[in-house]
């Protein structure tokens, strides 16, 4: 099986990789996230996995909205990671003062008060993923510059960790979701099983005063808990939506499909995304290998 | 009156600022989002102007989570714009052929796919705003590099627009929300009154089934329209949200905030953002002054 994943090496995807798939010797970094799902559509990799949602900085839109817009690739399993961000440089620029800083756009927003307040005023610069600015900073040992990453990302690149936990909440967890167009088995994962999930995309029938409250009449009736909704754009318009509904519960004969029918009858437009298992990594476990 | 607002010079920001406040001759640009609406609660400005939400890309996470987390400044007022993007070269490097594209990353994720298709391979750089990436062309000549900008930036920097409206979806707009302390007044605006609308922020009782049913329940007994309503990570953990429901009325005396009252009874918070009038810029307009 390959597993293709938001890389370069070393990103918090590869680190969900390592868990969801400890025994894999094929994974293969992607650079952007459309490109790992491409991969999967045209039968280059088996499973893509990408980051879905941070607790901090909500969903990842270009997950979603390529999810939604331009592949069709079940969900197959979900795993939810600890986010630790660390500032790091090359080791001969340990004593330097830091002029610049690079990091996933994300990364910076997940430290932005540390940085105003013990790096006020150096500028930081978006790179695509957390891994690809550890790997900038160890290509340029000329250039006093650091980046914002995690732990395996100093280990892979050689990276001196400077400060450690500079993120601004120490509850920031990111959701990675694995999608495959085949079924796939999970019993030698090592993270926490954590209930089943079934993902649906709602799109109402037209901009009519309180289609969402019946939409969701349809699920408080049977008693399903909905862990989380969302809107997103439909690009047809400012104020045009769709809603994307995670149940807490696994897809079954009555409840879910008998909600999804009702919807239909009602007008509006239902899409399973996929029904499936959610894991959980506790904190302090993420270096365990 | 000081109107701040994203900047620098010749950002749709500055279009939405020239159409509500054509008489002003004092706008300051701002670096940042949050640096825009701090100089409000500094004193240092009246007003500030910043980008809310786009059709394309969704909200403008950064504005509303800084609007609800970190300052507290009521919603005067709302400026929906037409979006178009176009290439743009310095003179100098008008046959040459492009390395390099600077723009906004919601700028480049709304050129995606002409991107693929016309300029595939080329490296896009994320800039804070489409004029920054106008003006950084404009300042290197010597490089040949493009930028993705609005026809006043191409206008403001002195570039050449190579290829025109460049975005993928044309229905392409941007919800602008102007922020201040004061009451304002907007009489001599040019932009079409499109009605008024009341913003509030709800938080949960807790992680409870159906909780959101519930709040649109109370809204929907009232007939109240809903035009939109958003999640948003409270910031303590995966699984958290709170929500920004836009209803498409003014404050009254009964039905807003009977609704309100009620779901305060059942364990909600909420926060009224602004009520506040909401005003549209037709496409091709948008070169008039």
């Amino acid at each position: 099986m390959k597993v293709g994943f938001l890389g370069p090496r070393a990103t918090f995807t590869n680190l969900a990789v390592q868990k969801m798939f400890p025994a894999t010797n094929n994974s293969i970094p992607y650079e952007t996230i459309p490109e790992c799902m491409d991969a999967v559509m045209s039968g280059e990799i088996d499973i893509a996995t990408v980051p879905l949602e941070n607790a901090l900085e909500g969903s990842v839109n270009i997950t979603l909205d390529y999810l939604i817009h331009e592949v069709d690739i079940p969900i197959r399993a979900e795993i939810t990671t600890p986010i630790a961000q660390h500032l790091m440089v090359h080791p001969e620029n340990k004593n330097k003062v830091i002029e610049k800083i690079y990091s996933h756009s994300h990364a910076i927003a997940q430290c932005h008060k540390q940085l105003h307040q013990h790096w006020k005023g150096i500028q930081c610069e978006n790179m695509t993923s957390t891994a690809a600015a550890a790997q900038f900073v160890m290509l340029h040992p000329e250039q006093p510059i650091a980046a914002i990453a995690n732990e395996l990302a100093a280990k892979e690149y050689n990276l001196e960790i400077v400060a450690r936990d500079i993120h601004d909440f120490s509850h920031n967890h990111t959701r990675f979701v694995i999608l495959s167009k085949q079924e796939l088995e999970f019993s030698k994962t090592k993270g926490k099983f954590n209930g089943n999930k079934t993902t649906v995309m709602v799109t109402l029938p037209e901009d009519q005063s309180g289609a969402l409250h019946l939409v969701l009449s349809a699920f408080a009736w049977r008693k399903l808990n909905l862990t989380k909704i969302e809107s997103r754009p439909m690009k047809t318009g400012l104020g045009n939506y769709f809603f994307i509904i995670d149940i807490d519960k696994d897809m079954d004969d009555v409840l879910i499909p008998g909600a999804i029918a009702e919807l239909e009858a009602l007008g509006s437009k239902v899409k399973v995304l996929g029904s499936y298992p959610s894991y959980k990594i506790e904190k302090g476990t993420v270096n365990e290998e």
